[in-house]
């Protein structure tokens, strides 16, 4: 039985966290630099406009860890938070979409610059303050709209507030990802929260996309960079929407220790209990996370089973959910077992023999087998279809080799993913 | 200066060679069989139909050759050209579209039928008939279509029946894909000429799509080969579509030695203007299979130097090329910079320092520097879109690590290319 469950609310679930986010108007301004025939907006809050500038913060300095994007090309906000984070101690995030200040010859300092904005509005060390940005790249950050957006934020912090800091961080996102569970670790109450943007450039083989985390389990540094580490493998790690990793990806969480529990500070009972909980809201969000990928109608689910070994397992897995020609299959709910068969054939898994392939689909409307000992099978189409319409589906693959499993989770192709990415920057 | 030249016709253009291509009902029994709604038209050669069997074959037996797809999942087709090539001779080939007869329980000996129904019609040695076939996978290969048109074939082979063998493997190609070059080995004129078929899951690491090569070089199997992977590796290996490989991907070369040139049997200077010529004309195949990959709109032609060694330059190239938010923007004629220096920044290669990229957009248009040192510049967006509207894009990346140049060949990501891909079986 698992011993946690999860609850309402996001990054501001766990004690002494608050959070708030606004229109601040990085993104105008960023296209207004791109596009001379618009009119920057002044730097002022904008009181309905989309929010694109968060602040979490912690009434006390945590114990915090962060995992990045492995891109060579690395916005400097990734530099600056590594930098703030080489104590292990945090107390505040400050977040902006609308502008990924990457690839930007002043972005360092502008990264900086943000960190010491919101330190001195809240009266707290800058080398505790973590940043990030996302958006677009190559654009230089407009400092203006930040430092107006973070004094308006320093007064409205508060627990209601971390909803907004979800919607801030949202770039071609559809849906705010926010989430939170409890466990119970020796005896008391804890709880971890978050909240997540993802939609375009999400693939294995990464951090994660953004994605903040507080806690208010008792954990040490150490041990908080661990079980992020172990909970992203299966969670972050298997998401795919389009192949590409951003240069700004991050996933921090940070730990008050409010909760009293006795601190983990090595891999024991307590760890596990921890793990389990953030693993599980992990894989939540990776699911919300591809569900929700640019121009997404659908969520893909890879289920493999019978692998030789978990490498195995996870690279036919994640192979099946990033090909293209999958992907578009499934938007057309095209039962297509030669699309499936494909890509397990070219993903480079050590798979003994391909004659012993079972594929079926799996859906709310049923299961059907398509493919059994790596041959097509004769099946009802209209069943298939059928199955197919649903916007959750199942692909499971069986290998045969062994007794190793894994899941990927991706999303179909479809028209609007191209419409989105043929003009992003305005 | 270049030896060779390139010269109208395909692949009956060296001396010996004769094809032809009719419609055979091939995919419409094979549509029929998956759709119980559609019938099946009769065996028998429908005159106005698009073509899907095609006979290429030579007056007597040749030296022959083959690369062939690396995906473990491969049609059966493969393995029986893989053993009748096991002598290094052979005198014609046989080719369906319609129906890639892979993952099928009776595929082996099917695609065994395939080649004794040549040899008997030609009348020739079984085991030197190559066999390919290209369409749908996971559906059982309908033989009396093809019997019945190797029927027609064999009457009906010429000169100037090479261009009907061309659109006879076309799949969802729009145009058809025929060449010929000539060069001068040892005073003797010599003649290649080839048909290919890609458009869908054409990528990296692949042996090639289909295609189908004849010479009247004299050369030796073991020299065909070898040039065969050596013009493969910068041409159709550097070709990416949609990431996907396919399971039926075959380059074949033929070669009759009516020429009269001395047989090259080693890698002297004959040999070397033999590559030339071959390698110049994959390339040009390369270009047009990536021009015309599904739904594409633009040719792209990434251009990397400065790289540290042909390894790096080659990653870098393929990686950005194969970004689907690269694709995206060229679709959108949308300069963006930052999804260039993403697909390096995660490409693996071995880039020193991404504060050295250099990165600019060029077309008949003319040229535009987006990025330079690894940050975005302020540029002309009316002029860049300008030169981003044009069918043929080169995206010139400049890495100041080295010496190392590669080029790689791909297309935009647009709405057709789902649409083609969401329902492709019927």
């Amino acid at each position: 039985m698992s011993n946690f469950h999860f609850i309402p609310g996001g990054v501001t679930a766990a004690q002494g966290f608050t959070a708030n986010g606004v229109c601040a108007g990085v993104k105008a301004a960023t296209s207004a630099a791109i596009d001379k025939t618009k009119k920057a907006d002044a730097p002022a809050v904008i009181p309905n406009g989309k929010r694109d500038l968060a602040l979490i913060a912690c009434d006390k300095p945590c114990t915090a860890a962060a995992i990045f994007t492995k891109n060579l090309v690395k916005s400097d906000t990734i530099y600056v938070t590594q930098k703030h984070l080489e104590n292990g101690t945090a107390q505040a995030v400050i977040v902006n979409s609308g502008n990924a200040n990457a690839c930007n010859p002043d972005g360092y300092e502008k990264a900086e610059a943000m960190a010491k904005l919101a330190a001195d509005a809240l009266g707290i060390d800058e080398n505790n303050v973590l940043v990030a940005s996302t958006g677009v790249i190559g654009q230089p950050l407009p400092l203006a709209p930040i430092e107006s957006g973070v004094n308006a934020l320093k007064d409205i912090l508060s627990k209601e507030g971390g909803t907004n800091a979800a919607e801030a961080i949202m770039t071609t996102d559809t849906v705010k990802k926010e989430w939170a569970v409890q466990t119970v670790i020796g005896g008391k109450t804890v709880t971890i929260g978050g909240i997540a943007k993802g939609s375009g450039m999400i693939h294995i083989n990464m951090g994660t996309t953004l994605s903040f985390v507080t806690t208010d389990a008792a954990i040490s540094a150490g041990m908080l960079k661990a079980a992020l580490m172990e909970a992203a493998d299966v969670s972050y790690n298997m998401v795919s929407v389009d192949g590409d990793t951003s240069t700004n990806d991050t996933l921090a969480i940070l730990a008050s220790g409010y909760a009293g529990n006795a601190e983990i500070t090595e891999k024991n009972e307590d760890y596990d209990i921890f793990l389990e909980a953030l693993t599980a809201a992990f894989q939540a969000v990776a699911k919300k996370l591809a569900a929700d990928g640019e121009g997404a109608t659908k969520l893909l689910i890879c289920k493999v089973s019978g692998a030789k070994d978990d490498k195995a397992a996870k690279t036919v897995a994640k192979s099946v959910i990033c090909s293209s020609l999958v992907k578009a299959a499934m938007f057309g709910a095209d039962a297509n077992c030669g699309r499936i068969l494909c890509a397990v054939g070219y993903s480079g898994a050590d798979v003994d023999d391909v004659k012993k392939i079972d594929v079926a689909y799996k859906s709310a409307a049923g299961e059907i087998l398509v493919c059994q000992n790596g041959c097509g099978l004769a099946f009802d189409e209209a069943k298939a279809e059928q199955i197919l319409l649903e916007n959750e589906i199942e692909i499971i693959i069986t290998l045969g080799d062994g007794a190793a499993a894994a899941e990927a989770y991706g999303c179909d192709l479809t028209y609007d993913y191209v419409k989105i990415n043929g003009d992003y920057r305005t």
